[in-house]
């Protein structure tokens, strides 16, 4: 009997058959990344209910040398949680450990065990007049240990930040097989290096994340949803820190270029567009208040009015309902989609300085689309975060092999450009398998050789989800 | 010549003289910590001015295999930055590093050198009215950098968090020469793991940090202090809960025993108790507004009127002015020089969950005084942050060795208590040396392992300040 079929029969006899799946029909749907782009396949998927099962687990996996691969909601976008092709690895899915220790709102935590499904989360937190406020599309699949270890992101982290900040502990079964408990919700503990902070954003590869402790905030009374035309990026930062110096309720504040809204309206049904002219440049805006008392939609007219007098927006809309609202929203939420049906369309999901991302906005489209005649970029989203989808469109006629070809080219010069102006070619999706090739390419050699070490240290056999976020040799 | 003297005489050559002393005259003062307790020596203290000498440094010590000690303000409370007494390793000084490099209130962040002095941050940030609103008791001598690397609390902690909180990034250069730029103020950012939250509390045992990227938040417009007597811990707590329901501005909630106070009204001249009757629980609340229109004065008030009538406390008081407003600052910051009026003091600088500390204090204070009769075991502190000084005093009659006999039993049975209670031995003062057998007793051996793996990761040459922190065989 080979290792890997030594270490599966030896799991099913300790966690017993419930946690030891090896129908291919059941794992086909986990051995592929949720985009559909990277196929991988494993002999077994492992589903450990406690955190002593996974620990059984990982000693196993070290012992026979056979690497595991942690899943939670395979909602990733760089194919983190996806197994090997060559059925090298064994899934090890946390979904069946999906209890919520402990919520309180006294002490605004939550502890959720790795399976937990955030909207699981939110709904629980919204029974006690309480919100964990990181929210992102995929919020029906994607899971709490998942998140924690691509330190997700998402449309709110302009006022609460990322998974980094709204983490205050983890729990994690080391690749030696030792537990690491960080749920104790201490505010001070300087004891040593923090393996905490070390596992978040780790994607898996020092170690499996079994339960976090979260902080959540007090849940939101009422909201305001605005649509603001504007006539440059750079406009778009200025009514930001307008509004910044002015309130701290803006959650959201998102990009959206003249071009997109024209491929929402076209393909996408019932969209209209908020204001009557057409603007260069829009931006959505959301405030919130947890103060039952306050009137929101008042205090973000009022700015936007003092705004439209400064000359910093041509105009805005404020949406008079929850509907209107929806819509708003649904007009930033479909520009991927619109974009596809135009045809083939190359995402990136990039960050610079804050500052710097009007400039780099223009002058980096201008560059992709003087180098590639015929192709169209534009850059949508997060510009509060310096956080963009800067995405390159081929234009109806592009040959079918466009993404292999030119798109591959188009790529490398915006992460040239992305780190050329001092940014990340990932901010939020993390680098997994597939942005591993460019990482390699253009981070300082320095910075690989920390990062190798760090991985071979904790994990020597490299167990731990190989081939992901940094090169073992 | 032996390994450090070539190191000396080649970073003289490469430095220039000014960067190397070697008068011991000179050194003597930073080769003893701040507490005089623990006595080092150094044949030389290297004082760089730029991170490009701190590299050339660091690659020399590689090189020559000579250890270097990293040292700021020399205001670290567990000797962390003091060298050893064997003269093995040499200082390395970040003082001359003193550049605020960038300011500004637009992108509420400063960038600044290890060697700033935390005063010299607060007087720059307030020129443009705003704040780096981290602050402790030695801001006149300690510096950014050896906050950054000891993820420094103090006593704002509870609305703004640690240093953790608030480095947005740092510049560090690493054990083996290379220098790690984390600075360029990415909000997000996700390639691999996160070499700046590691680097944050390592007590320059990776690296050594030369500069970091700090958040910024608005100048402070008023302030309001207030004093309230309570009848036990968990009311204390009960208030907090109260004021935190209802309000976000309270910086500052300091728990002081009766008898804390007490010893205060008789060491400490020019001092007078705030409220007429004894109260056998005292609380210190500051709470600050940024915005001019606020009365804070009046919202406090009102919020102690209403805790009152629930019952929370027992009575008080707002200060009328700023003079008194730090009178009751003075009878919180003096209690230490109290207490050492009154006899030797064993202090115990410890965390556990906010919600466990009432009990926590009650019951190891009775805990102490029963298995060791005499002494007197108080706390005091940051109720908010689950983090108190637990004192021992000894009474006026102990004998002379009594720190390093009973003493020594004492502090290992307050360890026992935290560690049983699922606390820190150290909620804000590292490991460094005087902590590290403590540390090394009760920490699971999985965490001392891996703490060590990453230690022999990043510095195999064991170059950065060794014997700190985290041992290295």
């Amino acid at each position: 009997m080979d290792a890997q079929s030594q270490l599966i029969a030896e799991a099913e006899r300790q966690l017993g058959p419930r946690a030891v799946i090896t129908d291919p029909k059941e794992i086909e749907p986990w051995a592929t990344d949720w985009r559909g782009r990277v196929h991988g396949t494993a002999a077994a998927m492992l589903a450990p209910v406690s955190t002593e099962e996974v620990a059984t687990i990982v000693t196993l996996a070290a012992r026979h040398r056979v690497p595991l691969v942690p899943q939670g909601g395979n909602t990733g976008m760089v194919a983190g949680a996806t197994p090997p092709a060559d059925g090298s690895a064994v899934l090890l899915s946390l979904r069946r450990m999906n209890r919520i220790r402990s919520i309180s709102a006294v002490n605004r935590t939550a502890i959720a065990e790795a399976g937990v499904v955030l909207a699981t989360l939110h709904e629980a937190a919204h029974d006690m007049g309480m919100r964990f406020p990181l929210t992102l599309g995929s919020r029906g699949s994607c899971t709490i240990g998942g998140l924690t270890s691509t330190n997700a992101g998402g449309t709110q982290v302009l006022r609460f930040g990322t998974m980094r900040s709204l983490v205050a502990g983890v729990e994690a079964v080391l690749p030696d097989g030792s537990v690491h408990s960080g749920l104790s919700g201490l505010k001070k503990d300087n004891r040593g290096y923090s393996l905490d902070q070390l596992l978040i954003g780790a994607e898996g590869t020092l170690g499996v994340i079994t339960a976090a402790a979260l902080r959540l905030v007090p849940a939101i009374a009422s909201r305001a949803v605005a649509w603001a035309g504007v006539e440059s990026p750079s406009r778009a930062l200025e009514l930001l820190r307008f509004l910044e110096a002015r309130t701290n309720a803006a959650e959201g504040f998102e990009l959206v270029p003249a071009d997109s809204l024209q491929l929402v309206l076209e393909h996408i049904p019932a969209t209209r567009a908020p204001l009557a002219a057409e603007h260069a440049w829009n931006v959505l805006i959301e405030a919130t208040a947890s103060d039952p008392a306050a009137n929101i939609s008042a205090e973000l007219e009022q700015l936007l009015a003092a705004a439209l007098q400064q000359g910093l927006i041509a105009d805005a809309v404020i949406a008079a309902n929850e509907s209107q609202a929806e819509a708003f929203w649904k007009l930033r939420d479909t520009i991927s989609e619109a974009e596809r049906a135009e045809g083939p369309t190359l995402a990136h999901d990039i960050s610079v300085a804050v500052a710097d991302m009007p400039r780099f906005i223009t002058d980096a489209a201008a560059e992709v689309e003087r180098k590639f005649p015929g192709v169209i970029a534009s850059a949508f989203g997060h510009l509060g975060d310096g956080n963009v989808h800067f995405h390159v469109r081929a234009g109806s006629h592009a040959a079918p092999d466009w993404y292999e070809t030119e798109g591959e080219k188009i790529t490398q010069l915006v992460d040239d450009l992305v780190t050329a102006a001092g940014g990340s070619i990932s901010a939020e999706h993390g680098i997994g398998q597939l942005k591993l090739s460019e990482f390699e390419r253009l981070a300082p050699p320095g910075r690989i050789h920390a990062l190798r070490a760090i991985k071979h240290a904790l994990d020597p056999l490299n167990i731990m989800n190989p081939g992901k976020l940094v090169p073992f040799e």
